[in-house]
């Protein structure tokens, strides 16, 4: 499908195939999923940073900016500090962005259930969902320090580290590891005190990265998601490092590394999910009694899971 | 087995046996194991706390201290931040302990191989092991705060954090969630200066915790390893809280969730397993090119995984 193809049907059809993933990121939305993919095409960018530093601004601004440039773009929201919205609040976000007659914005909440390792389970297979709906481009906003902003940056292309003036964001980006995966800085808020500094300050952060020749190096740029300014030279550099990475061919060892561990995430997602349907229907209570007894011994119990 | 049965025979058959589990925690060692698993009767005892505290000095007279009131020990050494050491230097620790030539005794330094959120994998079939092997007191020695630790604890019946004058491991200790978990505090080297103001901070560490009437209340003993000072009534100490464990009801609800846990690591260390040997084999590199090319979903290809 491609951009302007797509009607109120799709997008209807595309919410359901969402919720059915999110309701179960392992079952039946994944059988679905095997049978529309074919293999990635959209452009996957991260959006993150801690709170405040106006993430959701900047996305909407980035929405706008890739829509003027002729492009469709789909947009995950995920918060796993925050349980469930049941996409209320999203819905406010899309109304309030002007994008509510647009079929070629997809705007969705991903809930925290059944995380893995502080990302929804069922993100990976979302981006997949909205590229084989043909968005060409894939935003995934996300909010939090730590494991959960290096699990999201992990399904990326490319990675975008939003800070704002003053807020400290450089050094808890440093001290999270996160500094390692940025494709791009932006300095947002540009239009507040301090916001040169703060530049100066990711500057050196990222400077001390071993950056080979040839190998991209991440700029730090300023920008204001409220008046858009500095958001079309942050697309600019986007475009740029989708190009570099296609051409370095670090598109598809990026990808493959990515693949492998979203296998593995799913496959551990299975052994949770068998271990809760014992606990429903009283084989782990069983279970454990055998083991107490000396019947059973506890490896022997995980095989009989694994095979169950 | 009883303790005084036990041969030079029948120890190298169980050092055989840990060897097998650590080479292969899931596979043969815990089909071996079913087999010689009668329920858990050992006491179970860990012994944790910061590097250079003591706990391998008050671990060897704790050892002749069991040893004095007639009853067999097995001691598992687990350091989850040191590479394998295999067993060398633990073989130095028997020979100066004066252990060597008592078959009640035995000793075993175990790998992080395989570690399974900074526990050994083999940790807890070790312990299974050793209880089969008719040792009635097992003690598991370990370094390392934050969640190894934690892990470690989780395994035990009775946990004993081992802290030392001056060193601040009481704020270590209440930082890494530790304090909840544990059952006794001994401040070793209480022969040095700072031992009584050490004592005094963990009784308020530990003062914090919400203990109802009628439950275990954790001592803060003072202990000294290298004069063995203090030895005996940290043995009186653990024996009360196996007592109460007994009395309570507690011991058999604490192994029950130690079962399930136990359970639960291993199904997660098959997936590793089976994922590494779609590794060795070449099935993860297809598996990765077919999602690549969107003939295969993840989710798709985590189910393989599983039934393979």
């Amino acid at each position: 499908m491609l951009a302007g193809e797509r009607d109120a049907r799709s997008a209807r059809t595309l919410g359901r195939l969402l919720t059915a993933l999110e309701e179960s990121p392992i079952g039946a939305g994944a059988s679905i999923l095997t049978t529309i993919s074919r293999g990635l095409r959209a452009h996957v960018i991260a959006l993150t940073g801690a709170p405040g530093v106006g993430k959701s601004t900047l996305t909407a601004a980035l929405v706008k900016e890739v829509r003027a440039r002729g492009r469709s773009v789909g947009v995950l929201a995920v918060d796993p500090s925050s349980p469930r919205t049941g996409g209320a609040l999203l819905g406010d976000r899309v109304r309030m962005s002007g994008f509510e007659l647009d079929r070629d914005v997809f705007i969705r909440s991903m809930s925290s259930r059944g995380a893995l390792g502080g990302l929804s389970a069922a993100t990976p297979s979302a981006v997949r969902a909205l590229d084989a709906a043909g968005f060409e481009t894939v935003i995934i906003e996300t909010v939090g320090v730590g494991q959960s902003e290096v699990d999201v940056c992990a399904i990326a292309d490319s990675t975008v580290l939003v800070a704002a003036p003053g807020m400290g964001d450089d050094v808890q980006a440093s001290k999270a590891g996160i500094v390692e995966l940025v494709d791009i800085f932006a300095v947002n808020k540009a239009d507040q005190p301090g916001a040169v500094a703060a530049r100066r300050h990711l500057r050196l952060a990222s400077a001390d990265r071993d950056v080979r020749a040839g190998q991209w190096r991440p700029p730090v740029l300023l920008t204001c998601g409220a008046t858009g300014e500095g958001v079309g030279p942050l697309l600019d550099s986007l475009e740029a490092h989708q190009v570099y990475l296609r051409t370095s061919g670090e598109l598809d060892q990026r990808r493959a590394e990515r693949f492998e561990r979203e296998m593995e995430l799913f496959a551990h997602g299975m052994v949770r999910a068998k271990l809760q349907a014992w606990r429903e229907d009283g084989r782990l209570t069983g279970a454990v009694r055998d083991i107490a007894q000396g019947s059973l011994d506890p490896a022997a119990a995980a095989l009989l899971l694994m095979q169950g």
